[in-house]
């Protein structure tokens, strides 16, 4: 069961695990389509409603997935569904997921801290009462740590000497925004339930996912979402709809933040992996879930050299970082769960992968071109 | 500014700053009252209505106290009444403050989650819009810290050593059940709103609390309401209603848990200390309150003791832990803030307060008697 399966990754992965034979059931509430329209932008790629592509994979590749339309922080709706489906994995990405969106006003502040962490608690309950073996796999994001000076272990506790005492602790958390804090917020939640009931968990610390396509997605009613506008779209995803645009690449600050990155593909199929070989029961599994480091410099000069095989000339602007975040640091990543499930063998080419994107959002350039003011960074954290 | 007045602690604050000559004002939405009255219990005193207690407080000591009836879980009401009242200092008292209520069911962790956060969250964007200089002086609990084998430093980063690698980590915390995490939350929120914006907080790390009254407390119009049921009394309050009604003192297992005590007058007296010293401007004060450390084996005998001078005999009991706790660990705690300010130097004896809440409960024998059985701990968080 995919909760957010009308996401940017939930929907993929409803393919993914479709053709791979699992049976996919999903809730969304649909949020995303409205919070992206009222910043003034839309997904970049024309999507169908949710039930036209449940229709559509079911046309074109004979999956049945199943999909109810509810809110996970209404705990009757999502006690009932999953009462009804009885999954044997819940994957939870109902939540509001972009930073920028948490820190515009009071109010968005206060619907991230709600929306996220009493949907997290509701899961955990649910999953307790209907099905104690139930496994749940949690979407984190990377930006739980921050940007420590100590190597990120790929583990919930880890060993510390403080003060002259050593101590086994949770693994050191700093985040830079409202929405980064729900995330350990319910990553400390789902501690606990752990630590008293023995809930499985796997909670992914997944990097900026980039990507107009998986491979399942062969005919344009299967799109998913692409967000690329200063709110709601990941980094090289508003590059690409940058180069397209003509606009230069806006690289926030000096350009020196590294992150973890993977694309589209690879993400749900490290999240199939992860459903396939799931957690020990009563474990805890932390996943480091990314492909390869880059700083956003970088990735802005991979762009652009994507965009010149796709003939388009674009140059790299550098804009005031709307963010408090260091542009300089340290980032070491342990990263081995999914190395040991055989990620890594999987095919993988940035570069192609970027020229890929290139093409599709060039055929999609006067779609794009209408939401062109919602680029710019506005919302300054500071 | 005293958000949650009507408290335990928030109603003899009011009357402790007013008889320092600070102007008070207050609000509350009267949870306490109906949730206390939800487990089948009620206050171990008798206390008037807020309209009748602002009303005593005037006739008997000409306080003119402000009492607003809201929730800070609403924005507007919040907002208007800062907006109106224009504190220099808000004291935040206004969260679910029991750990056992948290831990009966999902409806309750989630009323937790979303009451304490959203309240929190609240009163920083209504601080930062209106008044970027008020200092929030927010009640957090020693339990946000949990057990742990380094000594708990007074600050809300410290150095740390992961792996060989040195950083400066938030103050590591590890809580027990949901009321507690939400307490973490919103120390790890303010700090954002501290590191973004320069907001003033000082963070109160405060032990159990017990007491039937303050110096301020010379008439029983004036009485704070006094919980002693398994759900919202404190341990010692607890012991002391206990040992009135004859009931072997209720340990919780071994009873080896250590902790960092005051008394009612104590956390007053704390209280007025830190609204008169306020923290520097931007600062984020951590302050760690308490008295002196006692394990809760210790309290069960001083209790047994104090009651012997009072006139009964009671015995000393062991129950099922209901909580998961460590029940004998190492706990050394820094303790610098208040004693700076010359909190040590005030009178004080266990002793004698112990005696008078004895006698206080005493009189109150048939009120207690009604409530008798939500004494014994029925919500076993395992």
């Amino acid at each position: 069961m995919i909760l957010g399966i009308d996401g940017y990754l939930g929907w993929p992965l409803a393919l993914r695990l479709s053709a791979a034979g699992h049976k996919v059931s999903g809730m969304d509430n649909l949020f995303t389509r409205k919070a992206v329209q009222e910043v003034g932008s839309d997904s970049g790629l024309p999507i169908l409603t949710m039930e036209e592509r449940v229709r559509a994979a079911k046309e074109l590749k004979g999956f049945r997935i199943k999909f109810y339309r509810g809110d996970i922080t209404k705990y009757k709706k999502l006690y009932s569904v999953i009462k009804k489906e009885k999954p044997d994995t819940i994957i939870d990405f109902a939540e509001e997921r972009s930073a920028p969106y948490s820190m515009r006003d009071h109010m968005h502040a206060a619907y991230a801290m709600q929306n996220n962490i009493v949907g997290t608690i509701n899961l955990i309950y649910a999953a307790r009462e209907l099905n104690a073996n139930i496994r749940i796999i949690k979407m984190g994001t990377m930006g739980e740590y921050g940007t420590p000076n100590f190597d990120i272990p790929e583990a919930p506790y880890m060993k510390a000497l403080l003060d002259g005492k050593e101590d086994i602790i949770t693994t050191p958390k700093w985040a830079g925004s409202w929405y980064h804090w729900t995330k350990v917020h319910d990553t400390n939640n789902l501690l606990l339930a752990n630590k008293l009931w023995g809930l499985t968990v796997t909670n992914i610390m997944q990097g900026p996912v980039y990507g107009t396509r998986t491979k399942d997605i062969t005919d344009q009613r299967l799109f998913t979402r692409f967000d690329f506008d200063e709110t709601w779209g990941t980094v090289v995803n508003r590059y690409c709809a940058e180069a397209v645009l003509g606009i230069p690449l806006t690289v926030y600050g000096k350009g020196g933040q590294t992150r973890g990155f993977l694309s589209l593909e690879d993400s749900v199929e490290a999240l199939r992996l992860l459903v396939e070989n799931p957690a020990e029961k009563g474990a805890f599994r932390t996943v480091n879930q990314f492909r390869e480091l880059f700083s956003v410099m970088q990735l802005a000069e991979y762009v652009q050299t994507a965009a010149k095989s796709a003939g388009i000339d674009v140059g790299i602007g550098h804009v005031d970082n709307p963010r408090v975040e260091k542009e300089e640091h340290y980032y070491n990543v342990e990263r081995k769960v999914l190395p040991d499930l055989g990620f890594d063998k999987l095919k993988h080419n940035i570069r192609e992968e970027l020229v890929g994107m290139l093409m599709d959002l060039k055929e999609q350039r006067q779609r794009l071109e209408q939401y062109r003011s919602a680029i710019m960074p506005k919302t300054m954290w500071r």
